[in-house]
């Protein structure tokens, strides 16, 4: 089934304890169509000024990104630079400049408008909602967005939201969007305003997926070195939906299963600077993974206590 | 098999954003007794001063524990007073007076010295060492410590560390004891001064079970209230220990069903003041809970990709 991604397209200058790199490869739709075209093909909507490395997006687009809708725009590329903390949680924003993404109103080319699957990367929810209505007939429409438009675009927000199946944030957004800082009730009530699911990203906690009466938890995999955060929640995000595009299976079983592919993903995205690590992988190494995080967390009940 | 605990028998005052509790039953030895008995007996040994609610301990070890092995001594009892922030997570030690517990000089009574599982609570690691020493064939040593220890008392808890098959602590003792912020090389470092096996407990964001070449994650349960985290720890390592005495099964994959009867009990713990919610619940709430953490963490890895 069609995937189609919307979001940044960027240059990111990151330094972490552990080193640098200067205008690599990033921005939300990058990171998730780098993670998820390793399980399924992903339509790419975005826009990069005439400085932006083409060569190098090419190249990663050999693996299973259509770029047709990536446009080329008279001025400069979104670059983002930051510095993370030693423990990897926080980060320093040192510079944003929006360059052309400041005028990005996304048109949807053609051939991508019978997409099934829709991602809405964290832009402004009055584009997300132009965007979707872009699109045909959408089957399954995921969304993320941020503090800034939950504080600055609210209403248009919340109006997005009455057409998106899921949304997939981070604990502080959903608390902040929900007003309550308990997160499965913060995730209950945005199911209120529209989505059927609520995927909560918590870092090196996990992330949550939160269905009308059920929960299922994945926790972060026990990586011994992580080394730029970038990336991980859009990496995420590229193998969930990826994974529910190529099996186009919204059970809960594959939901769930879904979280798991889109968990690997972020636990990739962290490994190496930039999108380096999706360079590296196949599909046989994401399926490890998904067996690795299998063994963390299983177990059968079937123990017999004797008579207490 | 026989199953003892040592540790503190003590009167907790805890005051938390929901409510407070003047001298209600606390210290890790009740907690982990009322926890634990509900799975197997309970054999326990602690001291109590001339004013401790005995009536209420013998209340309660009518669900399956032994009390033979608590003193009471001149003096009075060990008394706590803490307070807890609104995110539950940060506590204020109000107070701690030792009382009799100052002087506490565990003797193993000697119907308990024929126990095959050993749970040291969290007291001085040369009182631990004596009380291993007065257990004749133990089988499975499990001990908890606290940084107090860690930095006052580090020879003495490196020579038991050598005796001890499990040390169960919290995210913070294990990075002190090693040096090592991060959790699983944490965990190794401990497995190369003698335990096979360690058990992390990171409060909310669950609990990690470290073996050889393996690990295994439990998440917190996902609760909408918690009332009062006082004595979770220790409630964890009765589930744990109780469950494994009473299977007498230390293969991997019961090793794994433990943690979650462990983690279970912490669950219970903190939706009531002190002990009181193991009052209320039974073997078959437990065993439901159980399989809810089935629910929670389950999911099967038989998803097909179209190729991509």
């Amino acid at each position: 089934m069609g995937l189609v991604v919307v979001g940044s397209i960027a240059l990111d200058s990151v330094e972490t304890p552990f080193g640098k790199t200067e205008e690599a490869l990033g921005g939300s739709a990058v990171f998730f169509a780098c993670a998820g075209s390793i399980l399924h093909p992903v339509q790419v909507v975005g826009v990069v000024g005439r400085d932006y490395p083409m060569g190098e997006l090419q190249r990663l687009a050999q693996r299973g990104m259509d770029l047709r809708g990536v446009t080329v725009a008279d001025g400069e590329s979104f670059r983002w630079a930051g510095k993370y903390g030693f423990d990897l949680s926080t980060r320093e924003t040192l510079e944003t400049r929006l360059g052309v993404f400041a005028n990005f109103r996304p048109v949807i080319p053609e051939p991508f408008r019978d997409a099934a699957f829709v991602f809405l990367g964290n832009i402004d929810p009055e584009l997300q909602l132009d965007v979707l209505q872009q699109i045909r007939k959408p089957t399954f429409v995921a969304c993320d967005t941020m503090n800034f438009w939950i504080q600055g675009k609210r209403t248009a927000l919340l109006k997005l939201l009455k057409h998106v199946d899921v949304l997939l944030v981070n604990d502080s957004e959903v608390r902040e969007l929900s007003g309550d800082w308990h997160i499965h009730r913060a995730a209950r009530w945005v199911m209120k305003h529209g989505p059927k699911l609520v995927v909560v990203k918590k870092g090196e906690h996990g992330a949550v997926l939160v269905e009308e009466g059920r929960i299922f938890y994945v926790p972060a995999f026990p990586l011994d070195d992580v080394f730029d955060p970038t990336g991980a929640g859009d990496s995420f995000a590229g193998g969930y939906m990826a994974y529910l595009a190529g099996t186009n299976d919204l059970s809960s079983a594959n939901l769930r299963r879904a979280m798991v592919y889109g968990s690997a993903m972020g636990s990739f995205a962290v490994e190496r600077f930039s999108i380096a690590r999706f360079e590296e992988i196949t599909l046989a190494d994401v399926q490890a993974r998904v067996r690795a995080y299998h063994d963390l967390v299983h177990f059968e009940i079937d123990g017999e206590l004797a008579a207490g």
